[in-house]
């Protein structure tokens, strides 16, 4: 069990791949998500469109915004 | 306009006041979304229970994990 | 399957809880590694001195330094 | 002084160089540390196999888990 | 109203494309700021060199140094 | 020689002490930069208003914003 509060759960529908890091965007109820993570953990993990993963964020990294 | 890739709207369901952070919890699309910032700006927008916010994070602070 | 690069496992040695936020303290091969997580989240894991832990850290959150 | 609480010195075992960020993998007693940095700030560190390096972490962007 | 609490205005002195990723630096009264952000977020605000651009770092991303 | 690529020198002008964290607010050529460490960083750095501290950031914490 891991202490990162938010999980949020989607389907790759975009990798970008660099030299050292890969953007990956999900969908997540019709909002996107977008991950930057090394290029060696996108190739671990496998990821490709249209797989299942999940968005994991620590709480202190989330600010908020009122309009 | 602010660079940060990850915007999610919902309804603030708790607020956690500390001394120096306040913990904020969204409720978005039936997920809950969780931020700590500090107590100055928790006051400084005026967040309350109720209220609709928008949790930012910046695409670096995401990670993913696949099952 | 989470992408963060590093994990770092060793015994609590120290809980130090806040309103918002718990300090935790992991001894890993005689280096300290300290952890701020919310209090929830300590909750939730039942963190306790003695216990195993492991540290997890995003590869983008790593500095470095050289002497 | 810094007030970042994590310090853990090893040495250097892979440096990957893209255009923008380098990836540094660190041997610390035989665990590994990886830190995605500047590419600027590894040439600035003149950072290469089989230095001595010290990987540091704010305590705020380290998690637990549980096994 | 965004709750992150540092913002530093200035002109934008450097622009340094990579493939995933895009460093900015900003001139702040004479200090050089520098960012790296996603090069989708560079594209969407359109940032080139002698532009009017402002940092903007959430507190529990700051670090302090005695010296 | 550290990694982070951002420095900023100023004058501490606030100390709010908290259970865990301390925040320090520095006065950088009037802009105001706010820290949020850990409460032993500040007591190990005896951090309190008038001194001089330089504030520390990750690149990859910096976002950018354009008006």
């Amino acid at each position: 069990m891991l202490s990162a509060r938010n999980r949020l759960t989607g389907e790759v529908v975009e990798v970008q791949t660099g030299d050292v890091t890969t953007e990956v965007t999900i969908d997540v109820n019709d909002e996107t998500v977008t991950a930057v993570i090394t290029r060696e953990s996108a190739e671990d993990l496998e990821i490709e469109e249209g797989m299942e993963l999940t968005a994991v964020v620590k709480a202190t990294d989330v600010m908020v915004r009122s309009d």
